[in-house]
């Protein structure tokens, strides 16, 4: 491997063993457990699953690599807050969803070139691309990568 | 800038931007306010600025590049869990000796090459790193990036 694939590597090694551990968490709850809000007042876990599946199957317009599988998550799960909408995925269906958006987004990612990865995303435009390089698509799955560690911080506070 | 150089800047620029949100929450702190727990019956906030300095003097060593500044709070800091020690530094020591350890580390790390990052940590033998190319300083930025997002999302769960 060369200097910028094992880099390339490194990244989506931390991002797959980061999105383990979540599914770990998720997978692990009942319906019923789900319902729970992760600390009294903030989003319940069903929520939050519901938003990581939206959110990573966004990543395959961001990063330009494919449509969305499943816009009809957005609503729920990004664009309202927890308990704006009722009738919620059940756990069975958000593991299906899970599973689906993540096939496909990881095959995805692995056909990316290194250099591919140093270009700009789509949420960024080419004139300020052009002055800031590093809104590039590897910025995305950084920072994807740790917004999970943001969470899994959070549930590990409350699990005991 | 090459892709590989381009690679490393998004990963250091995402340390960067983590370490400062850590920073912006602990330098806000009083003495007093240092003393309470990030949540019930967890660590106090005091033990985790120190925590932050002893890991990231350790990557000194761990990415060889360098002696430790301060192997003293190897002991209060990592080695031992919150309270075990009862004489730890106070918040304007803790700021000092965070200046001074990121000072010193993020100077070091921003003079390796792409290539250094491939090259294998201090914590991984010759024998091992052979079959696992990955155990390399990258993974140790990296990790320890999510390390911080992980507290982050923690406190953010009790700052209100």
């Amino acid at each position: 491997m060369s200097v910028e694939q094992t880099l390339v590597a490194n990244a989506l090694l931390a991002w797959k063993q980061a999105l383990e551990r979540l599914h770990k968490v998720f997978s692990s709850l009942s319906d019923e457990q789900l319902q729970k809000e992760i600390a009294p007042g903030k989003n319940r876990y069903l929520y939050l699953y519901g938003h990581y599946v939206a959110a990573h199957d966004s990543m395959h317009t961001l990063l330009d690599i494919g449509p969305r599988l499943h816009p009809e998550l957005e609503a729920p799960f990004l664009k309202e807050k927890d308990r704006a909408v009722a009738d919620l995925p059940s756990a069975a269906e958000l593991g299906k969803l899970w599973d689906e958006v993540h096939d496909s987004l990881n095959a995805a990612m692995e056909k990316l070139t290194a250099e591919d990865w140093t270009r700009k995303h789509t949420a960024v435009s080419v004139e300020d691309f052009a002055t800031a390089p590093l809104r590039n698509r590897m910025a995305i799955l950084l920072s994807r990568t740790s917004h999970i560690a943001y969470h899994l911080g959070q549930f590990q506070l409350h699990k005991d």
